[in-house]
């Protein structure tokens, strides 16, 4: 950057270049990648993740930084905690590349075959998706997980993440950096956008459409739909998890309690936490004991006319409850008409994450199963098992709520697209 | 539309109320159709094509009227046939929806599945896009193709086409309607803007991200890339074939004669017609007898030197011809070192369509396939093949040059989603 107080077009042609020159080497990297083995991919992130841990004492001295200066601007509480690492946050990072190197290499792999009547050959192949923009927040391990995430799967990667965490990331890329060294692949293969002037966000999402293939929000509700907002590039994002528990009258009073109860309170941050109970009308005896085991365990319920008539502690639900996210020991609850009643609901205020019916009829869940439209949906389970990795999938990128391209748990096998490989002997179309 | 001369703004706005009640009701619509039988979407697509059977003359009469008010406005004889129906053309419509009947249904299929440690029992289902948006140019055989490629793979859609087709495709709309309604399925299911005003398409591609989950251009490179450029909605498009032949000096001479005639001028018109012919600078006894085959057959050949010193016929080639799609009697022709050249050729000038390797070597061939990164890449067969419907796939909506979601041929597969559906026995998360 000019430290001559530029103009603002100046600065902004200077934001162009330099992302455009990232494209560049992104896209010349990601070739390289596409025809590299797995043996060569997986060394690269074993000698990253020993990087890190040989390198944790400069990642832990960047990190003290920006917490300081984080401090100094008065950041939240929680932002600090996404911010900060510790030995421990450092060694789960490494412990999680690790994890990533044991997953299965999604390249390469033919998802369908077949032969022609003249005799061609015909195979589906993986190929990666190119060049990966990563947007993301505070949180420094990002730089880690994603990176790591898109090189297992061949594709280059372009990273950006908050300016509080610039340092962290810094150092963390250094470690990235020194890995794909070591495995004699090219460095460009993971790239940390160095500025932190937010022209280079604008510039990724509006004007990178030849260089990056596809973007990968990371953070908030505010990112995300910024994101969604701006991007000419495709992107895969998850804008919301307003899941919900549906207690039919079907359902078993023990196993309906313990369902809820996990859904709602095991995690309450995370996307996959339930916000919305709905029980069946008919589930008579169902319904007491649910809400009040919500309640004894320090749950706050807003229920509709029904609900409040249990327990003088369930507080009045508004209409703006039924859409909210609340990430919070809150929960919105309202009696609805059987199955279908519980499908209109999802339908109206839902956002396409996670559901589950909790019922010990076959049919009714069959039903519910096949007619709610989410990336996720479960009979006697609990939401929050809304995650890759407890699908047996590794390591993921984000949940899209998105049906285009990835729906669901992100994990390498949704960073690959593929191609069509035909092997003919001299076959010419009549 | 007001009869009396709106203002601009008035009309934005008609244009802007009507195009969202259309997806209001496309959104109801796609509803109601991912929970339809295989029977039933069969059953309208077969009332479909009688109609279209049935109402020949109506459906002339208004193709007849199309085609005056296009020779009025003088447009173009490759437009005007476009435009042009006849018994015959309307017979191999009607003959296309029962071979889309024929399709194995993609909706419902199981694509993976497997068990948790837990007991939770995870499938991977196949489920509809939701609402697609085509917009198309002047063939008005479009409106059956498309609206019936998306009602077998249960997507509402919303039809644009041209508005030199406008009379042709109401026509043929009508019948699409007819077979929904003697099907009991949602005539919301296929909806035809009925409006010729540009502000339609842009109100599509900018403002119904709330209505539309694809939208896929049909035509020209000028609409696509309009397309592409203005859409926030997801698109699946097609911008380019620039298709290569590359003729290694382990191929056949007749083989590698008979592919580069047949992949360059089978069709010319159509987009896995090759382009650009590159030869292998060894193959030496090659190279003469198919730049003469090709001249014999009359077709344009622009070389670089070395082409130019065999024929006096062949024309010389500028840096632009390596970029063009011609879709016509031309080739563009040059030597190149090896197969190493001819995937660097490919890499900096091809479209990431098709293309095609001549060789007898399997190394070789391989070394081709797997590091071109085209949509389609083949082993001694013609790009011609580059087709759904060669490729078993059945009916096709386009060719995509994009990675992400669908890539190749878009047959009914590719204008699908999945989602995840966990049966448990009431497991919760620790």
């Amino acid at each position: 950057m000019n430290v001559n107080a530029p103009s603002p077009d100046s600065r902004t042609q200077d934001i162009a270049s330099l992302m455009n020159a990232i494209g560049h080497a992104a896209v010349d990297a990601a070739r390289e990648l596409a025809n590299t083995t797995t043996a060569q991919r997986n060394a690269a992130l074993l000698a990253v993740a020993a990087a890190v841990r040989e390198n944790r004492a400069a990642i832990l001295d960047a990190n003290r930084q920006d917490l300081q200066s984080a401090r100094e601007r008065d950041l939240s509480a929680a932002l600090l905690d996404r911010l900060m690492l510790d030995e421990k946050r450092i060694e789960s990072m490494a412990a999680g590349l690790e994890a990533i190197v044991s997953l299965a290499d999604p390249l390469g792999v033919v998802t369908a075959e077949w032969t022609r009547p003249n005799g061609m050959r015909i195979q589906r192949v993986r190929v990666p998706l190119g060049v990966i923009g990563i947007i993301y927040e505070s949180r420094p391990n990002v730089t880690a997980d994603a990176g790591a995430l898109c090189l297992k799967s061949g594709n280059a990667v372009i990273l950006r993440g908050g300016s509080e965490s610039i340092r962290s990331n810094r150092a963390i890329h250094q470690c990235l950096v020194a890995g794909l060294r070591a495995a004699s692949l090219p460095e460009a293969a993971v790239q940390l956008v160095p500025t932190t002037d937010r022209a280079a966000v604008g510039h990724m999402l509006g004007s990178m459409t030849d260089f990056i293939d596809v973007i990968v929000p990371r953070g908030g509700k505010s990112l995300v739909s910024r994101v969604q907002q701006e991007a000419r590039v495709p992107v895969i994002g998850h804008l919301e998890g307003v899941c919900h528990v549906y207690v039919d009258r079907d359902a078993d009073l023990e196993m309906a309690r313990s369902i809820v109860l996990n859904a709602k309170l095991r995690r309450t941050g995370v996307c996959g936490a339930a916000e919305t109970l709905l029980i069946d009308r008919a589930a008579g005896a169902l319904l007491a004991p649910i809400v009040t085991a919500l309640l004894d365990a320090g749950c706050e319920v807003r229920g509709d006319d029904a609900i409040r008539g249990i327990d003088r502690r369930v507080v009045s639900a508004s209409e703006e409850d039924w859409y909210a996210e609340y990430l919070d020991s809150i929960i919105a609850a309202r009696l609805v008409d059987g199955v279908d009643g519980a499908v209109q609901h999802i339908a109206k205020y839902g956002s396409g994450h996670t559901e589950s019916i909790v019922t010990g009829n076959a049919e009714t869940a069959e039903r519910f199963l096949s007619t709610v439209d989410s990336a996720i949906v479960l009979h006697n389970a609990s939401t929050q098992f809304a995650d890759g990795g407890e699908f047996g999938m590794g390591a993921e990128i984000g949940i899209s709520t998105d049906k285009f391209h990835a729906r669901g748990p992100v994990g390498v096998e949704q960073l690959t697209s593929y191609k069509y490989v035909v092997r003919g002997s001299g076959q010419t179309r009549p």
